[in-house]
């Protein structure tokens, strides 16, 4: 492509981007939170129409159980390359927005200020299959598509996309493709692109202990037992003041980073100020406390982590109760090797030894972690086109702290993956007052419409 | 006062505990949650106009803060002995009702089934003062009231009473008088009649610790330090496994008890049944585990117990969010030397020499146990009393597992003081579908007839 074409088709994007914003805005008023089962049915309805309004094929995938799976296709056009696919990822699903009280908009009604749009659901993941779209009519209008474009667009990614893995494995054959580009990716503190070659995984698990039919009057507590200070006991001797998981086995599964990995790694760039600031974290991070390396955690360590928790009366004032049951949500990041299966077990066995039996785990729901093989051409290429998009430096990160069903894509459809978006250091995905900055959103869309042409070219 | 009077009163008695009802019914229906600031100046009107339909002068006591302190004031008869006058201790206020999903009727709308009426505040503490104007009305209809009758009702008992020692300070002469009527009190699972000369004290306390401005994505608990495990941390570190108290200095205010009082607790019925059974107790006691008397520990042992406890996202199915703050709310039932600022300078000399100073503490309420005098007449004439009118044996209990402002009751009025109500061993106060039984209720009412009539001619 010449450098004119090039400018060509970046007024084009830009063009579309700005035009694809008022569409953005009624994708983002759709409550569709997984969690919850809110507004399923129209957010799949309205992705649909989406897409065949860009020119696509739609498919909408629900033979198999949970919220449906959306396949969207677009045929290269008839001067692109009809030899090579490129299949994105995207999920239609968001976190719930509470706590309610903390955001300073309506979570569901999105609100631009200083370039900056506020709603859940910006940055995770509706902006991001809104630029790809708009990238798409942009390349539509100026050359025609360069090659085959197919959408997996799911409605569980967060809730651990417990049904994906059936849709993968029956439908293979559909979604087959050259490469995949992920659905979530950020800027940095610095204004680096952040590329992601894999995911760590999450088994999410909930633990509960109940001793009493009704909640008790305290005055009782000098001889009935109290399931909350049981549970606080059973989690104790989980994990120690020091944050070293002390759960028997926890740590069997894990596949040893090799040098090649480690050499990356330890190349990575970090910036605390990053994590701190948009935060307003107070404690020193778990790392510096224990004399690791950040890089190395975020990349290669698993995490047991308490979600929520709750037991007998949290309204306001006192009540002199003694609660009838304690709960806890924990989420486990795994890294390579690891299972949820596995960890359930060694909870299990880790409470009957330590004299908790009457503490019930329950594994809601498991992923396994992935990484590329990062020496695959696509991954830089990706890179390179983020780089001349973004103006800005790219850094393509082994694997994502996060999670999402990237090991199952690669068992179904063995291609090259690498995740990207439109995040920025302080989009607060999962959070209250989630956001994404328009010009990223602007940049992101130019960033897919290079990476096709380029990708098709190749 | 002889039998055919006693019989005739006895009549009179149960025909005014009947056509009281209707009156429990619209008292009960007032949602008077004093940790809520519900509906209070509307009860407080509501329990002052009862006063005076029975004929009672009544002053609403408001200048020195908090909810008021409603004051009552019934002279004896010409034939009753003037220089004579029973104190009523009674509160107006009631706990929180929920877990709302728990119970089978509205907690505001009395609802009578066999024999049994349902609402918050049945037992606690709503049908005690009706029972005991019945009283009074069928006194005044027999013979005219044998003695003077003083009423305090209080608006903040549940909430720990934190603004009536003021009021008793200020107020000393007026509420003067010979003896003391406390508010609460039950049939055990045996139908024994349970009386109180004391109660335990109790401080409440909320620990909380916060290390960010917002919830994180937990995708950053590989780095980021999760004030939930801080709290569990922190609390396991104040209460093993073994239910031991491990905060030092916890023990150190407690006055031993004496031989004569160990000779009355050794002596005292416990029957686990009515422990176990309406709570669907499904662990062993403590006590069993420790291989300890629960007699011993109900009357004399302090306790910890967490009230309520939060974390994080408590909604139904999976966020995957590292909490910004934590929070547990904690009971410590008290003995006789032991203070709430005591066990608040236990607790933060604890936490700050464990490592968690980020663990902060706050002292809600506070309230010292009381024992009156187990010798005292009066007590064995509530004993005798109760005896008669509710045809079964009646216990005396040194004190009560439960807690009220009797320690400040004593210090400026000096008199004796028993606890008796119309709970039942199925009452549930402080839990859903709170409950008492309308034969207690006419048994209880018959009671304070017999004890101010005998009270006044002692």
């Amino acid at each position: 492509m010449t450098t004119s074409n090039r400018q060509d088709l970046k007024e084009k994007v830009i063009a579309q981007a700005d035009q694809s914003v008022e569409t953005l805005y009624r994708y983002l008023r759709l409550t569709s939170v997984s969690a919850q089962h809110l507004e399923i049915p129209e957010t799949v309805q309205f992705v649909a129409d989406l897409l065949k309004s860009v020119g696509g094929e739609v498919k909408i995938l629900d033979d198999l159980g949970g919220n449906p799976v959306i396949y969207g296709f677009f045929a290269a056009g008839s001067k692109g390359n009809a030899n090579k696919t490129l299949l994105f990822y995207n999920h239609y699903d968001v976190q719930p927005p509470d706590p309610l009280d903390e955001w300073e908009s309506e979570p569901f009604e999105p609100s631009l200020k200083d370039g900056i749009l506020y709603a859940r659901g910006t940055a995770d993941n509706k902006g991001s299959l809104m630029l790809r779209l708009a990238a798409i009519k942009a390349l539509e209008q100026a050359d025609g598509l360069p090659c085959n474009i197919k959408f997996l667009i799911e409605g569980e990614e967060e809730i651990g996309s417990p049904n994906l893995p059936r849709y993968l494995k029956e439908y293979a054959e559909l979604f087959k493709a050259d490469a995949c580009i992920w659905e979530f990716g950020s800027k940095d503190a610095q204004e680096r692109v952040e590329l992601y070659a894999g995911i760590k995984g999450s088994a999410y698990f909930e633990l509960s202990t109940k001793s009493a039919s009704i909640d008790i009057h305290s005055s009782l507590a000098a001889v009935i037992d109290n399931p909350a200070w049981r549970l606080v006991q059973a989690l104790a001797s989980m994990k120690n003041q020091n944050n070293d998981i002390t759960v028997e086995g926890f740590f069997d599964e894990i596949e040893e980073p090799d040098e090649a990995l480690m050499e990356i790694v330890r190349a990575l760039p970090f910036d605390k100020s990053g994590l701190t600031g948009p935060f307003g974290l107070t404690r020193p991070l778990i790392t510096e406390a224990r004399g690791e390396n950040p890089r190395d955690a975020l990349m290669l360590y698993p995490t047991m982590t308490i979600c929520g928790m709750v037991s007998g009366y949290i309204g306001e004032g006192a009540k002199t109760v003694l609660p009838k049951e304690a709960k806890v949500k924990i989420d486990c990041r795994m890294v390579p090797g690891q299972t949820g299966e596995h960890l359930l077990a060694c909870f299990e066995r880790h409470l009957a030894r330590h004299g908790f039996s009457d503490v019930k785990v329950e594994l809601i729901e498991s992923q396994r972690a992935y990484r590329s093989d990062i020496t695959d051409p696509f991954l830089h290429l990706v890179k390179k086109t983020a780089e001349e998009a973004y103006g800005s430096e790219a850094v393509l990160y082994p694997n994502s702290p996060g999670t999402g069903p990237m090991y199952q894509f690669n068992e179904c459809l063995q291609l090259p993956i690498v995740s990207t978006g439109v995040g920025w250091a302080e989009s607060k995905a999962h959070a209250p007052n989630e956001s994404i900055r328009m010009k990223d959103y602007a940049d992101g869309c130019l960033h897919m419409a290079y990476l096709l042409t380029d990708f098709a070219a190749e």
